[in-house]
């Protein structure tokens, strides 16, 4: 059996768009697995999408198919790509940067194609919708045991549209970061490493002051939630290793005001 | 293998309600695929169900048995049905329109029968859930291979409740239209064909004037999305092949303030 | 092939929390069937998890495996368990109460071992997300076919923690309850069975009063939705046969003004 297809989308779950991308796979590859990693992703928010399918291909395995479809540049020049990786996974979707942290993260891109109609033996191809009609049946083929190779002509590696993720500026006592992602519970995921608060001097246990544009507040370096008291704030590394602030039992994004791309600050208050 | 259940609703994700439907799928068929097309269904919205039922089924294959819960008259005299369409997928739920447009397009019902709790051997029917305890244990006897006669008595075809769309006023230059439905980007789907466009002699490149009750805007008639300039209006086949006002990189429901069956005119300006 | 895994949550479908559980899920048990019994548990209530989580199980099967997360207290010294019970479905989850529930209406516990890191041969497990480290690798485990007794060192079911339902009050002529649930619908469940209301003397057709902190209404009992008017209360059994506040083709709640955990009173209006 051929490893999971992993889905993930700007599409939402509201409409049928998602549900006509599982049964478009179905058609193509009846036994393919697909597992829907998030399809609530901002509209149209490619450095989201790339961020958030590349945290989740950490888990996939070697043999999974990563199906990203993003794309408010459908029916444009810009290509549809499949990827190979240098640990295994392969990747479809837009090539607009979608994709990119995830083939950086495993490994490197060795290979791309670019899929057209033509390439995969498609008779009709909506201007409006390549995820039904290009990219859930190029990653149902993959799925399906067909090599890269047969969805389409090689893209040179080098012309590829890549993504990047801004990096903070970390100084002896300070951290000036960004918000990359604010979760369901209000946890708020910075650009920033675990290590980084370390080269700040950011001690386990110490206080600092977290500043948003709007507020600022203390917090705790901790590693569980549970050692701040209820309400209060913490700074931890969060399932994925990044650096997070959390506020135990409660919402830290709303207590300082903040959402995604925004700056932060933090900074030593011994 | 069977083909897959697809699976509409107007339950939503939040409740315990499409869970356990799929529990009761597993019982009764453990092998049976089911592709959850969409449960963001306003609810109670028979007209909405039919259509996006309607446009998913043509994507799902001859061998799809569809699953169809949008259920106002549950406990009622309705009759709970499964229909066999012309082109093959069989559709079970309510006889109350839901099921409607989609065999239409199906090449039309060929067959249908009563379900009752007798005729599936349930020993227990909620008279406030009829899809747990009659659609989806039907939906998943369909699909591990009984026929559609032993799920019960025949039904007149005759009798069986249908819904209709409402037929656009065309005439050359204007256009009086209905909102079908909003998608999650804005989107507005309008129950106009491109061919009516055509009729009206909107011309690829055109602009046209659209009104909702509140306000009009300009509008380009194009093919794909960047056609327009971001933010600008533009009238394009949907990736079902409906007529749908879009604004590129924004929303064009929110623009218009439209929403779900509301009139709109189109005119031409140029 | 085993049963299902049944997957109940408070992470949501936004963030790829749960899209990351099932592709874990995918690596230790291929062939596991996973159903996502609901993830719109509100965060961090355990009460509603429960709750859920015990009604979904009562459609599961005894090969069922529940894989529970709702887990404020993630890395604090509450276990990490896995519980057998009577009737053969086995429970995954934090040892908060969660389970605790499913396990009472399926016959009772008869097992319980803690899973650790060491005990699953878990290599890496993060301090703010077991149910991604612990709990999923754990449940596809047992679906996957191994015994309870492989994913750890038993724990005497005296010490499991476990949670309660609130009785109501029933006295002739007065039923003082609690909101369980609003469903989407704004269907107000009570915790309160159609006996008690028997018990208070209520009869199918008569009228009661119902009164929430707010306001009050006047609501027949009847047994189908349609039984009233338009806009009118009722107060039925529920699909899980519990007692119900509904209002045809309209939001109960809303009209209550009722949330989950608020008093509501009953009393005789003929």
């Amino acid at each position: 059996m051929s490893g999971p297809i992993v889905f993930l989308s700007d599409l939402g779950l509201r409409d049928e768009f998602v549900g006509v991308c599982h049964l478009v796979i179905a058609r193509h590859a009846p036994d393919a697995h697909v597992i829907d990693l998030s399809h609530g992703i901002p509209p149209h928010d490619l450095q989201n999408g790339a961020l958030v399918l590349r945290e989740g291909m950490a888990f996939a395995g070697p043999d999974a198919v990563a199906l990203g479809i993003v794309d408010p540049g459908v029916g444009t020049s810009r290509r549809a790509i499949a990827v190979a990786t240098a640990e295994g996974p392969r990747l479809v979707g837009p090539d607009n940067g979608l994709l990119s942290l995830a083939w950086a993260s495993l490994g490197g891109a060795i290979a791309a194609v670019e899929i057209t109609a033509a390439s995969i033996g498609a008779t009709r191809v909506s201007p409006v919708f390549h995820g039904r009609d290009l990219f859930a049946p190029a990653a149902a083929m993959l799925a399906a045991g067909q090599p890269l190779e047969a969805l389409g002509s090689p893209v040179p590696l080098s012309e590829l549209v890549t993504l990047t993720v801004a990096d903070p500026e970390v100084r002896p006592g300070n951290v000036a970061a960004e918000v990359m992602d604010v979760d369901r519970f209000g946890n708020v995921r910075l650009n920033v490493r675990p290590g980084d608060l370390d080269v700040a001097g950011f001690k386990f246990g110490a206080l600092v002051e977290i500043a948003s544009s709007e507020t600022s507040v203390r917090a705790r370096r901790v590693t569980h939630y549970s050692e701040v008291a209820s309400g209060e704030y913490g700074l931890l590394a969060d399932a994925w290793d990044w650096a997070s602030i959390i506020r135990y039992e409660a919402n830290a994004a709303a207590g300082l005001g903040l959402t995604r791309g925004e700056p932060v600050w933090i900074a030593s208050a011994d």
